[in-house]
């Protein structure tokens, strides 16, 4: 009487199909077809060395698995029984144990290496990461994380085709498709998500929170535009203190030196790099409030002249008080990082904030310096007169603490701008900005906005024009929205051909905006897309190349979400519930 | 010594232009320049009648004064003296008092007139309000909340240019530019917002809180879409329970009949009538799952051709016995309502469903019917035969207890579907549909997708093909993002000639469908584009006729998602924060 119901459940749970639910998918992976269940005392382990924040990091995962109110569908609603009973997870050094923290601030170079494990899970017993390194182990136990379930409680009362696993009248954690062989590492090592807390401020609990959904998707780096224009929330200790007395939105937005560490440190437990960004000369109106002798075009109008958005304003970097100000300003900045990579900026130079300045004019004529703006090719030249002995001394400051530049495309395809050989080059204009940044040798970071600008899709926010505002439709450069499918379906290799050219694809950057975002949507726009852009990043193209399957990667896409959802992120649904729990039903056909 | 700074922020507050920041606009008003303060023993108080619902409003106004953090910026961040006090608000009846609630479920004809009120606000003293019912006295306490400010305590503390007002030592509630004459009414009758819990669950707290939200930008319709293909959360007692126990997501996640008089309480406390909609006969295959012989092509494939969206599965409508069902269901869900409207759906019939069911087949033969599919019209005949008696059948239920039926504009003009001439249509398929229906003369609710889908603009969900999957560009057919200036420049009129023809237009309906929709972005969805959404149909053309100016409008639409932010509704921002302090600076020029 007891042997039939069980062999009715193994028959059930048999019928669905081995898949592996994790985003990003690990480099290679095989599962089998039986249903392991944790055993009510089930322990991680760390053996070989000690670092204290893969402790924690341990600590957590435990905690999670104890309470996290997942109850995905990857075998389609069947009810189960254990067929194994997993007893501890190892994580085994086989390199020193340093800090997870050490790790996610080293260069780029060493973070393919450092981030490999593999990932054993037999059908009962004890499971086991092996890394190099601590951050290699943390990137293992979140993939072991994500192999895990839980189940709803008791038996089907009345409830069909739901799809949501039970189990007897317990909650059960369990991984579907026991036994598991997992070997992977990133294919780039700079996977990179950028907030923007400057046009909206960003709370640190809210910032906190997207760091630790990051890390679930083990992006390794947070690009942290911190100040532009519209306000300045950075509060540096000292004189430069004044910036953000008189550009914050309110005394209480603001981000003090403590805050920015406690972020580093933050993120840097969490195998996330935090690279702030402190961009110049453009986007620097609000240094305005402060030191007005420093900003040349401040809210002018028609500013669509002056500036891509309002306001305008940008500093004045003929003039040596401006750039001894930016020194001091990144000097302090620096000293609260610590991070190998540092951002400029250096997107979006206004030349009419040059070329309609007589200070500028005046220092221009008194260096004997070229001031030609009769043509783009003279106005960039022009430009670069200036920008060059700017770039060159505000780098200084970053380079002779051992430490590398960051700049958008623009400083390296547009202007003679100074920049040394090794800086990282963010190209966000498209592809033949991308083409640009590599036929000069740059090493690149893929930030596409075609594909990675997550705020795009939401319409145009600047418009006044009556006749335009009649019809309603207010565009934006940079619409329409980027799925996830947009996001995953980019190839980083596009276009190159050899393997020199390959080689200076260093990775990729999601970035959110913040011009029609807050605290309010910042979820919502960042998950589960972000997690599309981290798989790109971190799987690479696999056997097939790139760009990846979408189709197949439904019912990942869904998992990360609803994982995302229960850890309290508001990732949105990409497909009705009903799709959710059966993906391949909801293909188009 | 005293006198110096208060003269000089008088003059300070005397350059800011009177700008009435309440969305939506009301009819007519003017406005002063005198800075009015609430007393600190500001009172609302209710003369000539009374109702329990209205007292209810005037003390959460009262309390939502006394703390809400309202800072916006109508004076561009101003110090300001008070020139006046606010010692009460005085709503008065100068009709028959009834509850809120009885007004808000009557009839269409009646709404007009009796949401209409008048608001006077002198410099000092005592404001009134005027209406004859308790609805339009609760909209013109809506609008009065609405005028007011609350400035930051303390003066400028370094902080300069911040865009926030300040007075003395103390937050100080008030309203910029008294006095105020203010006389309105709604332009239209119907103004919904529909919600959809079907393609994903909406927990109770967070329909209230939209319910909250629609209060308070005078919205006065909920239209719940609340069961359908993918989920059927309604749970009724008795027999019918059976549909949501076998096909709600979880046991957890349907709603009672108890739940559905408390949301109908809940929004007629605010002015608000629930019309549910229990789509017939497509968008049922969750009926399947409890009496799979009432439904036809249950999730069949290529699910395209058997359903818009998957899962496919639709009521065999030519089935007498499934006419009995409906009626039941429609009976039961009647019951717990108190609206004069019933929405049946009746939207995007699937024919295939019809045409290749044998059983269908069956009993168009044994009635002698038509059976012909071979040409769009032909099929439309075909599905009209049965149509008709099931529509005339299942609206007889609605009819005989005094209701009347909407539905979407598929039944008035793609089939002979026997509804009556006092049907509302929603009319949702763009101007040809709306055209259609006008020249049947049917009343008509302005739903346009172009203009009213709030959920559009996130791309497509349902892709499966992988040569499109490969370039990532999955659109959807309802792209793009509608956005709140396109909401706004909607002319309910547009291409209508007559006054007959225009007489027809009751109003208009904004819908959020779920397919990637939950609580994690409904309100950053919905907010405050459903306010733009709001003001064309409260406010209508004005003097100037439609379309409404989206440009003067920048500042209200910023006050609005402050105001829903304040409390604790997740709306997205319009612009940066800069441009929300100074709304004129950032039009593009």
């Amino acid at each position: 009487m007891l042997l039939f119901p069980i062999l009715r459940f193994l028959a059930l749970a048999a019928t669905a199909a081995a898949e592996l639910r994790v985003v990003p998918e690990p480099t290679t992976h095989t599962e089998g077809n039986t249903t392991l269940c944790l055993h009510s005392s089930f322990k991680i382990k760390i053996e070989g060395g000690r670092a204290d924040d893969l402790s924690k990091a341990a600590i957590v995962v435990q905690n999670r698995l104890d309470s996290a109110p997942l109850y995905l569908s990857p075998t389609h609603g069947s009810e189960f029984t254990c067929g194994g009973q997993l007893r501890s997870l190892v994580l085994r050094f086989t390199g020193d144990a340093k800090p997870i923290a050490t790790h996610a601030q080293e260069r780029l170079e060493k973070r393919i290496e450092n981030e490999a494990y593999t990932l054993s899970i037999p059908v009962d017993g004890a499971a086991v990461i092996t890394a190099k390194t601590s951050i290699g182990l943390y990137r293992g136990l979140t993939t072991f994380e994500n192999l895990l379930y839980s189940s709803l409680p008791g038996p089907r009362d009345g409830n069909k085709d739901h799809g949501h696993e039970r189990h007897k009248n317990k909650r059960q954690v369990y991984a579907p498709f026991a036994p598991y062989e997992i070997t992977d590492r990133p294919a780039f090592g700079w996977r990179a998500v950028l907030l923007d807390s400057s046009r909206h401020y960003l709370p640190l609990d809210v910032i906190r929170r997207q760091i630790d959904a990051m890390a679930a998707v083990k992006i390794n780096v947070f690009h942290w535009h911190i100040v532009d224009s519209q306000s300045f929330p950075l509060k540096f200790s000292g004189e430069l203190g004044a910036l953000a007395d008189n550009a914050a939105y309110t005394p209480a937005k603001i981000y003090t030196e403590d805050d920015v560490r406690g972020i580093v440190d933050y993120a840097g437990a969490r195998g996330i790099d935090v690279v702030i960004e402190i961009d110049t000369p453009g986007h620097t109106a609000a240094v305005y409030h402060t030191w007005p002798e420093l900003i040349a075009g401040f809210v002018r109008h028609p500013w669509s002249l002056w500036a891509n958005e309002p306001p305008s304003g940008q500093l004045r970097f003929a003039d040596p008080a401006t750039i001894e100000f930016t020194r001091k300003m990144f000097k302090q900045t620096l000293g609260l990082l610590k991070s190998p990579y540092f951002g400029t900026g250096g997107d979006e130079i206004n030349a009419v904030c040059v070329s309609n300045d007589t200070q500028t004019a005046d220092i221009y004529a008194a260096n004997g310096w070229r001031y030609n703006f009769s043509t783009k090719a003279e106005s960039d030249a022009t430009l670069s007169v200036a920008l060059r002995p700017f770039t060159e001394k505000t780098h200084e400051v970053i380079r002779e603490i051992g430490r590398t530049p960051v700049v958008w495309d623009e400083m390296a395809i547009e202007f003679e701008s100074g920049i040394g050989n090794d800086t990282l080059i963010q190209a966000w204009r498209g592809p033949e900005s991308t083409a640009g940044v590599i036929e000069k040798g740059f090493r690149v970071i893929m930030a596409d906005y075609n594909y990675f600008y997550l705020d795009c899709g939401q319409g145009g926010w600047v418009n006044g024009n009556p006749e335009i505002a009649k019809t309603g439709n207010i565009n934006s450069w940079c619409d329409p929205y980027k799925t996830w499918m947009k996001a995953l379906s980019y190839d980083p290799y596009l276009n190159l051909t050899t393997d020199a050219q390959k080689d200076l694809v260093v990775g990729g950057q999601a970035s959110l905006w913040a011009e029609q975002t807050d605290a309010n949507n910042l979820e919502a726009q960042l998950w589960p897309r972000a997690a599309a852009f981290a798989e790109v990043f971190w799987s690479g193209g696999g056997e097939k190349g790139f760009p990846r399957d979408a189709i197949t990667a439904v019912g990942r896409m869904h998992d990360v979400r609803y994982r995302l959802d229960a850890r309290g992120i508001r990732a949105v649904p990409i497909q009705p519930e009903w799709c959710a729990l059966r993906p391949g039903e909801c293909l188009l056909e």
